[in-house]
């Protein structure tokens, strides 16, 4: 697998045409995230460019599969900005160990797991399949804040700096 | 505990007369569990038999708590599918650390823990009290991906093989 | 920092003008939490005295955001409870790790966020801000066991006794 060993993940986006949004800072009496020996605990990211929510309503009510899947490949964009405001250097990433996908979804909406392939086809495009697949669940939520469409948290492993 | 020293927990299943489902692997982008260090971390599983959601339906809308029980215990059985097709045995389960019991449900239904006793009686079942009890979240869902009663997610300890 | 070094967290509570509910425990095949290496996981929590359900009802259909704080602030208390029956000593917590607040939601609530914030303060207050900041998601469910307005678990680092 040539790609996971001479791309980086930052050349990897660049390679798919892809630019990390701004990053989001979490703000109130919570952070980004919280590492604890080498795993790194991610908050709730949402589709946020330049701190304002850019894909917003239901799944199954007004918002497509489609959609839904390009709203969670840019949470995973602000999941990557996050990351890499935390670490300096996406590569520090060892493994993706798990993701919440949470879609704000219609009672009668059911399929989160296709909406929630736009976060995890990404991430191993980014990271390649070892490193980047991961275990998740994708549930349906009844809202999510500012209306979101996708909220996703995470944990990580991180290599040292 | 006589149980839990003298049977495995193949052996504890056979006398409780259940039988394991085929297991249904993640199809995509992911896995059905990443291990970091002893800590096993498993994506969110559904009553699958033979790859297909064998309990679906909302509970409070259609699906009674005795129904939804049922189909906690059988996602709970394919949790263990999933274990021993990881792990070769389910003997190397050390600990089952917590349970995310996601529960498809009516606004108005407000029983979830019951539900999710479901998937506690039978893990303590068949690991004993002391490898079996856990941590848990039990909540009520939008939705569920193909319509599931109950997704089930975890963490769990593993003894080297 | 003064209050961080020099109060404990016991004593933060009491200059508060908090006091802690009753511990209600676990009933069942489950645990208030399980702790593995220095990682405590922390059940679903809600908002208990006396073992009586106090803050019922749905944010956006006839909870407002006070209300759900002040239910997240008091779910809060009842995490604090557990933390210290199952430790002997609140100060033995080294950091929050992560939260999730699960927030009982009408389908068109959009606040959880404000909403997880009487958790997130109250938690910072307790512990002081190196200490008690943390990563968290805050998401809208369908309905909640009893129907409680506001649900929480955890992760937390605990030192040893």
């Amino acid at each position: 697998m040539a790609t996971e060993t001479i791309s980086t993940p930052e050349q990897r986006l660049k390679e798919l045409g892809l630019e990390l949004p701004g990053h989001t800072p979490a703000v109130g009496n919570y952070l980004d995230g919280v590492q604890v020996g080498e795993l790194l605990f991610l908050s709730g990211h949402g589709p946020f460019d330049a701190g304002k929510a850019v894909f917003t309503g239901k799944l199954g009510a007004g918002v497509d599969v489609a959609e839904g899947q390009r709203a969670a490949e840019f949470v995973t964009l602000n999941v990557l900005a996050t990351l890499k405001s935390l670490l300096g250097d996406l590569d520090r990433i060892e493994k993706v160990v798990r993701l919440t996908i949470f879609v704000n979804s219609d009672p009668d909406f059911t399929e989160q797991h296709l909406v929630a392939n736009g976060a995890s086809n990404l991430l191993t495009e980014v990271f390649g399949k070892e490193r980047g697949s991961h275990a998740r669940a994708a549930i349906g939520m009844a809202s999510l804040p500012l209306g979101i469409s996708v909220e996703i948290d995470g944990v990580f492993v991180v290599r040292p700096a």
